[in-house]
């Protein structure tokens, strides 16, 4: 990701250390979160430092470099930062697998990192094919570099578009409780796509006047037989989308995909802290009294989704899964 | 309504002057607002120190009475504050008969007021006949005694459930971008009626999870065909309700029907200033360079609602309208 024109990425390891940027302090301050061990580490996952299902393993496979003298107990305490995002528990057990053929950890980590990149940059490549010269898209939460260490899921298909001189336009849904949608916000200002956020609560609005011509998001966890988490209100989004019959895309590499679990239903839902509503950037928004219920994500049945752009192609049909 | 155990109303006369309950300042500070003349009564209208419909037209009559000296230009300048409120231009079009007529301006100002309340009040006894014993509602927005002097109209019906000692159990959206949960969250909890705020986001997630028995809101302006203009994402709940049989009411007066404009499509949507997004209790909570569109209400297609409760009866047939 371009970030005052030069070339970023969301985390990487350096001189023994894990970098991450710090989401917490954006979209106002470009600031590094070093993880010098892995409670550092499970503390940038847990307190979203970092944050997007495929950043989020990630960090995870540095993570087991950082805790590689006790793999089991690294292991552990990692697998209890977050419960939803798939890639967490794929790219541990990456690393433990690897760590058992007696392949050197950081290579192995690098690989992951690198891999996961590649197979976004080839996630933009195919949706692109399918975003045509002038449409208006929706996205949800922040499936952007900073989600994936780089490009993204839904945003890499909009940087490929928008690279091959497609002239399309983003609304991006503030997406309360934590307004990632902000971050999207900001990758989209540093990378000059043109770009609007809206309350959530204006996505329908939009949608149904025509101005929205297609929905793209990512997604935390995906089940076999289709059904996907990801950020609280994709469920509304998609269903909007299916009753004024625009397209929407689950955008996400392969490694979201766990085959393990029949249906949404078995995807295990975080509710998150009364803070997360109650305070933004440190300023308290809601009355000490204020009582919330707080779910950070939600279960968005296959029925709502026209496709699944991955690295290797779109799924279009169920079946494929 | 009670405010720490004493009854209030929203606004009311008193020495030749409008007072109201500034709504911009809750629910943290209880402060009153005074309107010496209809210009300070545009400007109340105008900057939401009052807000929701009835309470506009409330408003209205009184500004009337502080300008009745040069009606024209009183009718005038209050017409321009807010476009979508039916109530407003009601209310104002009622004072002007009155004044023709040579009735005393007060009194019909408030007879006006003391109808509202009645109205409301019968709008929450008609509305407490479909609220079940344990039921868990959600609403929008803040349809409350606050949108309406006294009672509320969403709110009126949950009051008077709650008044007759039903167990109920409200979810509010805290509604971005201005947060008007929050005064639905004091309300409720001036009244100890057990609720909790969500991000609007999660009310999908609480209805297909079966947490949520009936979705009622309020409602700016009813055309003829029974589509509605409230509050932004009114409509993404409505669609959502549906998707998963939940029925859907929309609590509002009869004044609110709007039989000049067949469809919704007749309703003008005001977009308002991007500080509503960007900044909350004077905090910016977005960057400067963050472009934002904010459309302030949406309009809900009649085929989404089950049923209108007004002070007259629940309408269950759009062909009764």
């Amino acid at each position: 990701m371009k970030i005052k024109g030069k070339q970023w990425r969301a985390l990487w390891f350096e001189n023994g250390e894990l970098k991450l940027i710090d989401q917490r302090k954006l979209p106002y301050n470009l600031e590094i979160f070093t993880a010098k061990n892995v409670e550092d580490c499970a503390f940038a996952i847990k307190e979203m430092v970092v944050r997007g299902a495929p950043a989020i393993g990630a960090a995870a496979v540095y993570g087991m470099v950082l805790g590689k003298d006790n793999i089991k107990y690294t292991a552990e305490i990692l697998r209890k930062t977050r419960p939803t995002a798939n890639d967490l528990f794929f790219a541990i057990d990456y690393m433990i697998e690897k760590i058992k053929n007696g392949e050197n950890e950081l290579n192995a980590a690098n690989e992951y990192v690198e891999d996961i990149i590649n197979r976004c940059r080839r996630i933009g490549e195919n949706g692109d094919k399918i975003i045509k010269d002038g449409m208006k898209i929706l996205t949800h939460c922040n499936a952007g570099a900073l989600a994936t260490v780089d490009y993204g899921t839904a945003l890499a298909t909009i940087r490929i578009a928008h690279e091959k001189g497609k002239k399309i336009f983003v609304y991006a849904d503030e997406t309360r409780p934590r307004l990632q949608g902000l971050l999207t916000d900001w990758e989209l200002e540093e990378e000059k796509i043109p770009h609007a956020v809206i309350a959530d609560n204006a996505a329908g609005y939009f949608m149904k006047n025509g101005e929205i011509d297609m929905v793209i998001t990512g997604a935390d966890r995906i089940a076999k037989n289709g059904d996907f988490a990801n950020k609280i209100g994709t469920y509304e989004k998609a269903v909007i989308a299916k009753e004024n019959n625009i397209p929407f895309y689950v955008a996400a590499p392969i490694s979201t995909f766990d085959k393990s679990i029949e249906d949404g239903s078995q995807i295990k839902i975080e509710e998150r802290d009364r803070k997360e509503l109650a305070v933004i950037n440190e300023k308290t928004i809601m009355p000490e009294w204020t009582k919330v219920r707080n779910p950070a994500f939600d279960v968005t049945p296959s029925k709502y989704v026209t496709g699944y752009i991955t690295e290797e192609k779109i799924i279009e049909k169920l079946i494929e899964l």
